[in-house]
């Protein structure tokens, strides 16, 4: 047994015990009660760090919540790895669902109950066991280490998103190593490479110049609401296909491996997942795999519709003005900026003659695909493999990551997403859990990982 | 000159300062806090009724705001004619658009400004001042009279739908004189010969069994709102067809007086009126006139879209259900408890398959259209052709008038809408005002009239 190994299994009571603490914290950062929690769960995560033997370990000050820094970079002539995480957690309402109280770490049948047991600080302190793991037993570490933890993922991200663009610099790297993700199964292991992009807009129809009443107006004044229907009907038909004419056009063709995995399937895209969803068919597009919908293909969502009135009972208005929110997921291949034009014109070119239409960006981002032919993939590809005794899953994510598109755009380093969250954790509801086997497991794949960088 | 034109022209000023004693009242019948008021109006009209020296008033308590009764049954084989106004006002926000108080009587330039000065205050006056005018001048009436006033117009008229209800026989008449109606200008009568009915419904859609996030869900997940949109989209056309099977088969054939007056449209239909909606076009089935389709054809209207994210800025929810407030108007015609079963279908035939749908009726009612044979519609025409020197153009409302239903489908008695407001008279806005010149005529008229029924 390696030295490693041996380490590892000797202190993985007290690798749990220091999880467990961490977890005792109810860092909540979108309650402002709990600004205080926060700060100490920032600082405990700093703690953890320092045990590790990092250097220039800092509690950052922000606007918001702090972020926590450490560094080993004595590695000379090695790649130097960013490692991501974060400490905040999600409110835990409705309390009465939680078998066990949500911020004392309970263990049930070899999974450790906790508010933020896997989303992320049980996924964040794999990371921190890891590099003391490496440190205590070879004094130093296979690569350059910097980590940067924030606390502001389930509130928005604003104060790492300000660090990361003001501080490009201090944060380069060869590569980043995302924990915060999941594997379909505890027998398949996974690496997230790639994720969609998106265009989230509002389209505003106008008609008369005040809402009328449809006994007097019925039969002769334009209805922006039938307006918004004949429009959203016309970009998108109940197959799933979208007729917004330029969209498909710079389509990548799918690998060979792509296809065949889209087509088997093996992760949640099965007769469980409609139980999931409730539904007795999946929607969408039926020439392509539920997978390669879900994940791979470009979608438009309606997501509202403002106007009119939605009170309880009747009104017979017909409302000067309605709009609704509607979104495109795009794959990585087909960018914000070239598509919302194309979606511009075709609203414009679908509505009706009798209303004024116009269209507003809110927000937008591009997807990003990671090559698995990438030296980093193909480390993370060894550590799982010797982990789990075969090779991971590619997957995409059919949303997005905010920090993974900061990161790829502004440190433009290939990106990592190993993760060891199981589809039962409960993220965001009651009796969130993680695994003990995936979090003992987890710490040996990084340091694996870690050690065939180069 | 008659002495009937004599006493009408030497009080034309009391007959004034007692309509300008009443609109001081605020009988805002939707405001708790003027509960008071609204009894106060009450009163006033019955103190009116006893001036005209009607019989048997009273002040009629309900559940809500009182109901004003007054009658005078003396005419031995004459028919009896109930009349019908309200008392109660809207509010008057915006109080700051208001050029003198909203409850302080001025007049300027020929119209007396006020809330309630044609709605419905300065109409009902012209009844009771007729009725006295009659009664001074000949000791009697020409016909026997029932007045009855309502208090809850603008608030649902719940008080006398129950009295109508529950007393059918004491308001059992000949003829029904309802005074809340308008003229398309001041040289142009006008008799409302029919409205439209409606059915009300909200047609509910279910996709999954929750909310889901379209980054995960995107591609495979039903999406209740954009299925609603195609629901809407294919109930009605760009043209305003609406494309429920069965719908137009019992369209009963327009008359060709009928047709040459909606042809001709000498109303509001032409190019002020689309700028008074703010329009450059008027929207609906192009292949009849404007005039036909807001009164005499069938229309579908949408009010509101429940469901999703609606707030400001950006959510990517799709949410597991979503809702659609339809109504349809339908010509007298067409009966709303045939053309409902006919909608529910339509739309679930229409509904893609991968969404529930059903559909609930809210409230229903159908539409009247009074024959213009009958002999109180003659001598309401006969009437109004010696005030005004021509006959009243014949008019359908096109949307319905609660209590005229009520009236007929209770009493069965011809319904007379002889209404004196203009266009111009800014009911339920700011700066409600009514034309003295109509007040005076109009009180003549109501007078010819009852002076001509037999």
């Amino acid at each position: 047994m390696s030295q490693l190994e041996t380490y590892i299994t000797q202190n993985e009571e007290r690798f749990l015990e220091d999880l467990k603490g961490w977890l005792r914290i109810p860092s909540i950062s979108t309650l402002p009660e709990h600004a205080k929690d926060v700060q100490r769960a920032a600082e405990y995560a700093a703690e953890q760090l320092k045990q590790g033997d990092l250097e220039n370990v800092e509690v950052i000050k922000t606007q918001g919540h702090p972020l926590v820094y450490g560094e080993w970079l004595k590695a000379a002539d090695k790649p130097t790895i960013l490692c991501y995480g974060h400490y905040d957690v999600q409110p835990v309402d409705p309390v009465d669902l939680w078998q066990s109280p949500p911020f004392e770490p309970t263990v049930r049948a070899g999974n450790i109950h906790c508010r933020g047991a896997c989303d992320d600080k049980g996924q964040t302190m794999m990371i921190f066991k890891a590099l003391e793991a490496l440190m205590k037993t070879q004094g130093e570490l296979p690569v350059n280490i910097k980590v940067l933890i924030e606390g502001e993922e389930e509130a928005g991200g604003a104060s790492i998103e300000h660090y990361v663009k003001t501080y490009p610099e201090r944060l380069r790297c060869d590569a980043i190593l995302i924990c915060d993700t999941h594997m379909p199964s505890s027998e398949i292991p996974a690496l997230v490479i790639g994720m969609r992009g998106m265009v989230y807009t509002e389209v505003e129809v106008i008609g008369a110049k005040g809402d009328l009443h449809s006994g007097t107006y019925g039969g002769v004044a334009p209805n922006p609401l039938h307006a918004l229907a004949i429009i959203i009907s016309k970009l998108k038909d109940e197959d799933g296909h979208i007729h917004v004419p330029g969209l498909y056009d710079k389509m990548r063709q799918p690998t060979e491996t792509e296809q065949k995995f889209w087509q088997q399937d093996p992760l949640h895209l099965n007769e469980a997942f409609k139980q999931e969803m409730g539904v007795s068919q999946l929607s969408g597009e039926p020439e392509y795999p539920p997978l390669q919908r879900a994940t791979a293909r470009p979608t438009l969502e309606v997501h509202g519709i403002v106007g009119g009135f939605v009170a309880e009972g009747a009104k017979t208005v017909i409302p000067a003005r309605a709009k609704a929110k509607i979104s495109l997921r795009l794959p990585p291949e087909l960018k914000a900026s070239e598509v919302y034009p194309l979606f511009e014109q075709a609203v414009k070119q679908v509505a009706p003659k009798d209303v004024k239409v116009s269209v507003t960006q809110l927000h937008s981002g591009d997807g990003l695909l990671v090559s698995t032919e990438a030296p980093v993939i193909q480390a993370a590809i060894e550590a799982l493999q010797q982990s789990y005794g075969r090779k991971p899953v590619f997957v995409r994510g059919g949303g997005s990551i905010p920090i993974a598109s900061l990161f790829d755009q502004i440190l433009q380093a290939p990106l990592v997403f190993m993760g060891f969250g199981l589809p039962d954790d409960n993220l965001h509801a009651p009796n969130e859990k993680y695994s003990l086997a995936q979090f003992y497991k987890g710490i040996r794949t990084i340091a694996e990982f870690l050690q065939r960088v180069h």
